[in-house]
């Protein structure tokens, strides 16, 4: 037996009344089926409709049950740290950009929720990534991600110098520009450019990725998402710790940046057709012969 | 409450007399603890000793509780693959030069063993892959790997031409010298030449390396280990099956190789103070500055 | 003033008769320009034409003032190592696919030859690389590369293991699959599969790519064309050396592969809006969004 | 017949009067020799001595035939970028880790130095990068870069997004974390790191390594060293260019950075011994196992 999601809140890319056309035909269309739609209110205030109820993005996961988000992969992220705290699962609608985790075409957006709504989809879970900034043993910062978290040089062009220990166990002293520690979600966004591997979204695993290595033999490597990962930085320079590119804290020598499994996962829906796979081969422009 | 490890098999790298001397040491030293020696065929004609019940290398997983093997990581992938049908977990011994798979030294083997003998034991499971290659529909060839499955050119020095599916989803077609698929095991070896990502032993997970792709967008791809992975040839010039590159088979074009998890996994047991990590630093020559 | 290309001898593609008409129709519109012309001996047996004189290919550089190649790259580079020892000069015509040496489309090449006829073309001088194999002190084989001498494992799937010298100069001892040692014109072609850079066509550069080396600190290095390259074998199991891919020389533990420039260049010409970027971009996908 | 070196300048790494005491025993070796020593300001400043005639840094070029410098690579960098602008030769001795640039060890400094004063030396002539920032059509800004110059994003996090053009010729438009553009003496640093292929000094060309590129099938070109690199800034986020990592300077979507080869070149001499391989090998940490 299927899941009910009778209220459906809609959230849209942030700053932008462009999508409030399509994002009010779908209200429409899920009104018309039944639905209760509520609508995310910086969204209702960029598209200026006053139609459907407002609720508050922090409110959402526990007003509703399901979030369709209308924007690209970037709105997505941003959406979806914030409701990571609910157990409410997400559809992703793009306009025109075949996205990660925003696969549904605005042009059939109708069919697919249909198929989701009438209980015929793929559920996949995805980790996130849960960080705590220590200094001096206290906690000083805490935030979520979904993709990555990057500990980088920022704007003086030198190096960082860390240490890195999994579950207490030291991995190595690395000398770089950065580490990227990326969710299998987070894998094919900026751990792909600094020369990471793909994970595929069922993996219980992280990727650290070192950036610009000075140790010619550094290489990427995936531990299980059970492990904590600790970075001790040594020399800081002026390095920064960025939560999905969206976020940063700025951290100095002495401090240690500890990340690990956020307890809860992300539930996104797709229509049965999906195909991570092609996703992929989409995106990165691998050949599609076949 | 932990194993009792009555009857144990020695078992020594191929071919190699030199090992015999450490060998009936470890043996002596284990029958005076009041276990039962049993020395695997090869090795005792090798090491030109009867004074220990002899064994087929096949019967061990059969007849012992516990299998210790003096080489190097070579001859504990070939004696892996042997005893993976049984449930026999293993400790790898190596004359002088730390592996990945053999991490304790000679020198300290009676320490190691008593600790080990005594529970006091990290106990780790690794992976195995199972092949098929079905041609015309039928099977042809069946093998299994610890380390990897290679599919790649042989002499030739042309391009092969093949297209992966995962779970049945067509992932892409390439045009390279060759792809790796490799277990966590395998992931140190062969596979990071290629370019490959370290994965952690207790990831559930195999890794797909392109060798040489054509298509300079090819990235490696870490999927689930509960996956199947196929890979048929399209032109195939003189495409050969490698296994941990200690066996091969040669396939053409229209052959599939279909690439799954083994059902049993091998038991590998350390001394507790074991460090993948150390390893991992020490073999890849990483800085150990701590 | 420019060069008077008086004579053109005319080359296809090997063992493709539907390289006929194309090659009859540039024919006939060079002998209606007042040329004379030759047409390769095996091209004109596969095209089945006996309108026009037909040379041996080795004499093709002595009797011609230009030869037009229609084919794709590899047409272009056995016919280049065929004719190196003279000075004639080079046009590529393709045949639907654009080439890094193949660039004039044989849907524009009659404007093309015009043009390059009239004097208007762009001339690129490109290197060819001398292989000698020394066993014993004996020379046992010389080749001519135009792309690249590659010295790899053949079928066993063993590593080779080699040292490598510069002027006589120790540079370093390898374990890996094989070695590329590419030209400017080769750094497109396999080198780049195997991780190489691209070396612009004017630099006096090879470049030496090794393949899966076992050393996770190797990386490839571009040296002086002056520069003599020496490897010496050391475990070669079954190597191999390639020259350009299309043949190749089985070689032994203690044989000496001696690279260095040849004393003669390739003269390619080119249409005056030829660009070597566009080429780049198009063959390796890189966007073009200007 | 070789070159008179009367007339020596002594130049210390900045702000380390632990140099002094090896810098003065040059000093007074080389006085003892019959030359004339000259001491840069800043150098005879930290190590507090009196004894030798002082001159500013800028003025060493014109009033000495040959500069040492005591200190690292780094020292060597700044030094040469301030000396670029006159002929004189210089050698570089390092005080305990081998250099690339900084060779000579202090333990064997006298017998290298006689060496070289005696006209026993091979002479290196290294390039440099020159640099114009252009805003609106003037040059806003310009500085000499002896290993590289690096265009890149700075504290935000954001890629940057440019147009590179080669000699007028469009090449790409990229969107990534930078470009290094490096010399053959800076393709052993940070370009390598960021998976550049090694240059040897010799060559007479660029290499231009994208960092971190957002588009999969970017790779490192080298040019030749007669070319003109522009690099036009599309999105410049919080962009900046770095000059060998010592200076820098903020740049704005609009701007041009061109960059081209320095009239000038850089002579560093060695000990007759030198050999660039075997300082390779060192730094890299390849096997030296002949």
């Amino acid at each position: 037996m299927s899941e009910i999601f009778q209220t459906i809140a809609l959230v849209g890319k942030y700053d932008s009344p462009e999508i409030g056309e399509a994002l009010l035909r779908l209200a429409d269309f899920l009104r018309d089926r039944g639905h209760d739609v509520l609508i995310a209110r910086n969204t209702a205030e960029h598209i200026g409709s006053d139609v459907y109820p407002i609720a508050e993005l922090a409110e959402l996961g526990a007003r509703a049950d399901l979030a369709v988000v209308l924007g690209g992969d970037g709105t997505m992220l941003s959406i979806t740290r914030m409701l990571a705290k609910d157990d409410i699962p997400l559809v992703g609608v793009n306009q025109g950009h075949l996205g990660f985790l925003t696969d549904v075409p605005v042009e059939t957006m109708f069919e697919s929720m249909t198929a989701i709504l009438d209980g015929d989809y793929v559920a996949e879970q995805r980790l996130l990534l849960n960080t705590r900034i220590v200094r001096d043993g206290e906690d000083i910062y805490t935030a979520c991600a979904f993709n990555d978290v990057v500990v980088s040089k920022a704007s003086s062009g030198r190096l960082i110098d860390f240490e890195v220990f999994i579950d207490g166990d030291y991995v190595y002293r690395q000398r770089s520009d950065g580490l990227v520690i990326a969710t299998p979600t987070g894998s094919t966004a900026y751990a792909l450019s600094a020369g990471g591997p793909i994970l595929h979204p069922t993996l219980e695993a992280f990727v650290l990725v070192p950036i610009c290595a000075h140790t010619l033999s550094a290489r990427p490597i995936a531990v299980n998402s059970r492990s904590d990962v600790e970075l001790r930085l040594i020399e800081a320079g002026d390095a920064r710790v960025y939560f999905d590119g969206q976020r940063h804290f700025d951290v100095q020598p002495g401090d240690r940046v500890l990340v690990s499994r956020a307890p809860k996962t992300i539930r996104l829906l797709h229509p049965k057709n999906y195909s991570y796979y092609f996703t992929l081969r989409h995106k990165l422009h691998w050949g599609t012969q076949l």
